[in-house]
């Protein structure tokens, strides 16, 4: 991450403006395949992917034979858009500290035509219902071609099979790794590592933050400063409502049941019970037995084929293996067919974790096109 | 599992004998692709493995457009030869309950060569030192122009620079999933859903056994007794030598660190710690903590780039992700330099997530032939 914002010596000199349509992800003069991204979104996980893709450009190169480029950049305050192509560190360098890409803002559908992209990257922040307009992004970029990298759970958790439909009739892909364990391989280790296995069911802990609430208050601290501390260090929302009241742990798991275990449900179908809700008491008591209080997320099939989900304080045994993931962790035990249970842990996930998930993406799908 | 042991009446009828050299894993009248096997080595393995296959004949046939066939079996006690291949369910029911194939054993060259297989699985036990056995029918078979599966980690510990020479020289291909965690994926892990991730070092708990006896002996057995219940249960071999003194660990490690940092060591250069050394006091003192105890193998590359790897026992705090690790469990932490921390565990590894892993190996070269 040693390069975030410092424009790279070695990039490649910009290519001459053509007219007329860019040829899509054409060999250059250097023999690389470019891949052209509009980046729609532009946090902490957008400039972390910039500045892993500028670490990266060797690599990029030499192994996969790709120069990646960015023509757009936006956000509902600003834009960027070059429609021959930035490296990725000349656009941190663009941004540089402001909170939005320079330009004036442009609306999105606006943005994703000119930048004459390959691939749409979604970075927006999820929406509070339905995910309408990160959902109208996807579907948009589809219509025009482009294959899509997110890392926003809405549209895989709300609209998963108009997202999958709409990616079908397009012919085009749809890549979403960091949306459920910020980037911790979940889909990928299904889809790749586990041929022929299906999922049965998952039981996980989905949320960081209640997490580090949690271990704060079983030392004693009272759930406001836990709460202030966490928001303080960053790593809970402004508004943590999402995190507490388990509709971010909900979210995760509408995605991944939508997605593994073609579930066609939304985060609205999974009961949720929030943090508020439960007592200090209970949590000192579980860590005076030996044990960690977690709010643990269950999927599961009913004998009837309808898959049934709930968010739920419970007491783990200090031998489950979901009661050390605690603070930064995320982790889920996978129960499959074939291969009995998996289980899969990011031990400490922040930004970077979250913008390797969506590198890696991008690199299955420039295999895949 | 259910279908052991009874041939499968969905079978494909025999194919024709033909004469001259079979076609490699060509299309046959069903428009599937044959894929024949040679396996070496019949035990509680190979026959799950065949289990499986004989299960998952319509998914193999319809998902992937694959007929397995086995063209040979054998061991050191027994053979099975048919060139024109017979399924995999048949090849249960020709064996029965009988500790070996039922016709006289040949040489493993000479089965080879006469099994005109596609793949090698090669499921023997592990050799005491160098694997010279194993190793050998491996690189037979490259010579034959076959693919390689094994489960046998000997091969991949001793002597791996040596084996993927020859597989690059031959250019072939071998996979060992179930080598290290029982079929979880962490061969896979690392090439499929990690890419551009380099392993910097791992912190596991690589064997089972003694994950039990020491969770027995914290609960007051002793040591001997634990032990009489683990081979009791089938867990352990009849000489559990290679569990209790750290080889099973320090070979994991070695192949693990061979493989994916390219290590080029042996079971012999990771330092050990025999189970027996461990008195019963310090297991009982790290459970009245509220932690554990585990034999936990951790490997590390040194400033000089060699890489160094010991096997030791440790307390492990409650919070620490190993510290679940018992029984029938094995996990190991991957430190990587772009995803972080990736913590991976198998919670209840026995022989059909080792049977899966072959499938998922053989799986993964039949879409790379």
């Amino acid at each position: 991450m040693s390069t975030a914002g410092q424009p790279s010596a070695a990039g490649p000199a910009p290519r001459p403006r053509t007219t007329g349509p860019l040829p899509r992800a054409a060999a250059g003069d250097s023999g690389l395949r470019t891949i052209r991204l509009c980046l729609l979104g532009f946090g902490s996980v957008a400039r972390a992917f910039c500045a892993l893709l500028a670490q990266q450009e060797r690599v990029l190169a030499e192994r996969h034979g790709l120069r990646v480029l960015v023509t757009a950049a936006g956000t509902r305050q600003g834009s960027l858009l070059e429609p021959q192509g930035m490296t990725p560190a000349a656009v941190l360098a663009a941004v540089g500290e402001r909170p939005a890409p320079p330009l004036a803002a442009r609306p999105a559908g606006e943005l994703l035509s000119a930048s004459r992209a390959d691939v749409l990257v979604e970075l927006t922040v999820m929406e509070e219902d339905f995910a309408p307009v990160a959902t109208g992004h996807i579907e948009t970029a589809f219509g025009m071609g482009m294959d899509v990298v997110t890392a926003n759970k809405g549209p895989i958790a709300w609209n998963w099979r108009r997202v999958s439909a709409a990616a079908t009739v397009a012919g085009r892909r749809i890549r979403f790794e960091s949306t459920v364990m910020d980037g911790l391989p979940v889909f990928s280790l299904l889809e790749l590592t586990l041929p022929d296995c299906r999922l049965l069911g998952f039981e996980a802990v989905f949320n960081a933050t209640t997490n580090y609430i949690i271990d704060a208050m079983g030392i004693g601290r009272s759930f406001d400063e836990a709460l202030a501390h966490v928001q303080a260090e960053g790593y809970a929302e402004a508004d943590p409502v999402h995190d507490i009241d388990g509709w971010d742990a909900a979210c995760k798991a509408a995605a991944l049941a939508n997605v593994a275990m073609d579930a066609g449900i939304t985060p609205a179908d999974i009961s949720r019970q929030s943090l508020r809700d439960v007592p200090l008491q209970r949590i000192a008591r579980a860590r005076s037995n030996g044990n960690r209080l977690r709010l643990v997320t269950t999927v599961w099939r009913e004998e009837s084929g309808r898959v049934r989900g709930r968010v739920r304080a419970k007491e783990l045994d200090i031998d489950h293996p979901l009661a050390p993931v605690g603070s930064e962790s995320l982790g889920a035990i996978l129960h499959t067919d074939l291969m009995g249970d998996v289980f899969v842990c990011e031990i400490a996930g922040l930004v970077p974790q979250t913008a390797y998930g969506v590198y890696a993406d991008l690199l299955h799908l420039c295999r895949a096109r």
